[in-house]
């Protein structure tokens, strides 16, 4: 082996003219914020300290942690925009709203001391009213509270969420492996342990999947019960144990808040700050370690390092090109952590007519594309935005439909909770995160079955002098953005403490 | 885009002269016969009728049906050998043994047409004597027939694999989504279906492991009951429905026999006849479709095509380069079909000594390593050989220790089935699927619950001008040998029928 300069640099140029526009495309910027070029121009340094792979929140505030020790970093990007999951979308008409992640809540303390320190603000997500859920047995319904007072679902739906957080409290969320019952609970899906726990299971059953299919893009089938304990008793901090009301909710919930100029502004502006830490463009091919140090090979040159972090979702991870091959536990837990399937679809009216009528704009629907409905608009209120998650199975009904088609259907939905004045918006966007590229998929990555206990207690090993970030790594708020910051805390705590 | 000559050829060549070595590694002949060099030399054509990639058995046999027919037809392989998944093993004494696929059973007729077309003769799988039952709580036994009569499981083995037989019954092999309880058989793993229908659920679980480890590289809880009953229905021909029994015995079974000169032997012989169709060393890195073509851009050079067939496992389709991107049914398809963990652990002894002992090699272990073994001994039975299938669950434990810690595990589990002479074997030799680059475990790709029903469907179906070949692409034996000699067969008729 040798120092020769990397000789793939071109990988992607063999889609020559096609692919460049498609580059162009995705350098379009995703907000005006980003109009001036962002990060580092020119040619990357031949050597750093530590390079963090990914710009999204968990890398930037682990290259923010480093810089600010005086760390010489770099932090590599693939697309031509930071965030990652964390994406602004500008109404035509004005006004921010999110394509990605976009809520906070409390006890996500990290990214709220984050956002507090670019001084951007939050607001109440609107919650004055009711909720609405839609049954195909019994009908619509207006109620206020985290379950439908549905009379044949809410027996077991108190049993189900009360079982969920008593299992939860006893998991240790940096090691849910540990668990007595660890290996039964991993063995079941969240599926069968409500088929097994309730008298109606498939009406609960299926009122689950309006929090899965949002929560993890996957439905009860598909979810390890373990996995899905920890990610309850993640959704909290040191202090406060988390809980499913805590997850779920809007009012004292994950849901409670968002970001008044979209939650991006914060990873924007923390890469504003870093400056020539942060290179776009630059997706990184290989990762090579040897003679106590690391190559990393990117589309925009390589970089020698002490250490990486890579700040990247499971499956980006194992699109590198590993020197020396990945240990087979991280390569195994990788291919076990399955990315879910989720679209976010937004209407946009005029205004939020739907508070006229006392309704808080939150909808559960039993059935069609509407599944889970959120009050998406800005915090002004102008225009009224309502946002349907499509995700898991009911992704996989509407998602490969025509974006006609699939209008349609989103609009009936809106329609069926808030009356017909929803089918006639002004505009309809949405966005597909399983078409993404650099995520492949949203919101987060999860358990199937029979894999955590055996593949998860790799999630924060090293591999020499790798070390892995991501709110996939987080222990508390695993799956959202707080998770992602404290993920980035977390990793360059551990470089420093090597250097 | 400009049909530029491809500028990544060199991607691996970034691990310099250690990639070289790995890659003079591979290399090295996997049998004799493997001495000469196989396949074509010197420069790929520039544009062929068909290029079929990958020279497992699937792509082989696709390639094989298109030259019979005319076709002007390229495979290309990244390995430097020919058989995907099919592997000989020569010991160090003389004999082979396979590390891969290496039984046939009745129904199997494709695989056996085309091992007598080559002139590869079988022999009957020794079976004389009983099998060996080692339970953690009741002791050793010995047994005959599918299930040990363990009487704490027994009612429980009876009644579960009569039901699964009769539900397999009812599977449309080409169409398992289309059974009208589908969704719910794809939203139970087959563990919660053991668990839902056993007394002792635990102990049968455990046993049925026996059978999910080396048929899956899986457990129970990871396999969704409607892959399983339709693997299981699979399990035959046009004329014969498949059963349980003939999908896990050795009697009239899958395991019925093997090939004399190791099943390797029929790919060789295979590629040999096909001479210029075949070129090793030839990883594909990108497909591209436009105008009317396909450009399949490998580390040889770029190939022009009219149709391509894609005969490599889902892990392997992932990792090409597809310009288009693959639609999003096909990608999540891939995605979600997850390969097995399995390794083949063998000890070599000079003699097959448990036959004296009346005993026919066959085991089973509810604990250990040594979970299902079998009698591996050539034809002759000079030398004796064991063969421990190490998989799934067993093989998380096992597979991650080091060389020795293994084999020490492996031969304490033979000499509890077949007492102390197993201990001191003559050699001991293993291979581990999960780290074949070029396949990435084994024997098969699964689904996960909850994953067929939305993403089966499009298994066949073409994306433009590629097909899809491989033992998961099959009706018939999906998974072993027979299912990718049937795909190939499909594959070539499919695209003979565009030509």
């Amino acid at each position: 082996m040798t120092d020769a300069p990397l000789t793939d640099l071109s990988r992607r140029s063999v889609l020559g003219a096609a692919g460049v526009a498609g580059l162009a495309a995705l350098a379009v910027p995703a907000t005006p914020a980003d109009a001036q070029p962002l990060g580092r121009q020119g040619r990357l340094p031949k050597r750093v300290d530590v390079v963090v792979v990914g710009a999204g929140l968990a890398g930037l505030v682990a290259t923010d942690g480093l810089a600010r020790a005086g760390v010489d970093v770099l932090c590599v990007e693939a697309r031509r925009r930071v965030g990652g999951r964390v994406l602004n979308h500008h109404l035509d008409g004005g006004g921010v709203i999110e394509s990605g992640g976009a809520f906070i809540g409390p006890t996500q303390d990290r990214i709220a001391a984050l956002a507090k320190r670019f001084g951007v603000r939050t607001f109440l997500e609107y919650n004055d009213g009711n909720s609405v859920y839609v049954s195909s047995t019994t009908g619509r319904m207006e109620y206020s509270g985290t379950v439908p007072p549905d009379p044949t679902i809410l027996p077991d739906a108190a049993t189900l969420l009360t079982r969920i957080d008593q299992m939860a409290s006893e998991i240790d969320v940096s090691a849910p492996w540990a668990h007595p019952s660890a290996r039964d609970w991993d063995a079941m899906s969240l599926g069968e342990f409500i088929r097994r726990n309730a008298v109606n299971s498939s009406g609960v059953g299926n009122l689950i999947k309006s929090w899965t299919q949002p929560g993890f893009g996957a439905d009860p089938d598909e979810l390890s019960l373990l996995y899905t304990l920890w990610y309850v008793a993640c959704s909290g901090n040191e202090e406060n144990v988390g809980t499913f009301s805590r997850n779920s909710d809007t009012a004292d919930g994950a849901q409670e808040r968002r970001f008044v100029k979209g939650s991006q502004t914060v990873p924007i502006r923390l890469a504003r700050e870093l400056g020539d830490h942060v290179a776009l463009g630059a997706a990184v091919r290989t990762i090579e370690q040897r003679h106590g140090g690391v190559l990393v090979h990117t589309r925009r040159g390589t970089v020698r390092a002490k250490r990486v972090i890579v700040a990247a979702p499971p499956p980006l991870v194992l699109d590198i090109e590993w020197y020396p091959r990945l240990p087979t536990r991280r390569l195994q837990l990788m291919r076990h952590l399955d990315m879910g399937q989720l679209m976010k679809c937004d209407a946009v009216y005029k205004t939020p007519f739907w508070r006229d009528a006392g309704l808080n704009g939150f909808g559960v629907n039993d059935s069609g594309a509407a599944r889970a409905v959120f009050d998406n608009s800005p915090a002004s209120g102008d225009p009224g935005v309502l946002l349907a998650f499509v995700g898991g199975q009911t992704w996989r009904t509407y998602g490969p439909m025509s974006k006609d088609e699939r209008r349609e259907a989103v609009l009936a939905g809106f329609a069926a909770m808030f009356g017909d004045e929803a089918l006639e918006p002004l505009d309809y966007v949405e966005h597909d995160w399983t078409k993404e590229q650099w995520t492949r998929g949203g919101p987060t990555a999860f358990h199937a079955p029979g894999t955590m206990v055996d593949f998860g207690p790799a999630i924060r090993t090293p591999f020499g002098r790798v070390h892995w970030a991501g709110t996939e790594t987080a222990t508390y708020w695993s799956g959202y953005m707080d998770g992602a910051v404290r993920s980035g805390e977390r990793a360059a705590r551990e470089v420093r403490a090597t250097l």
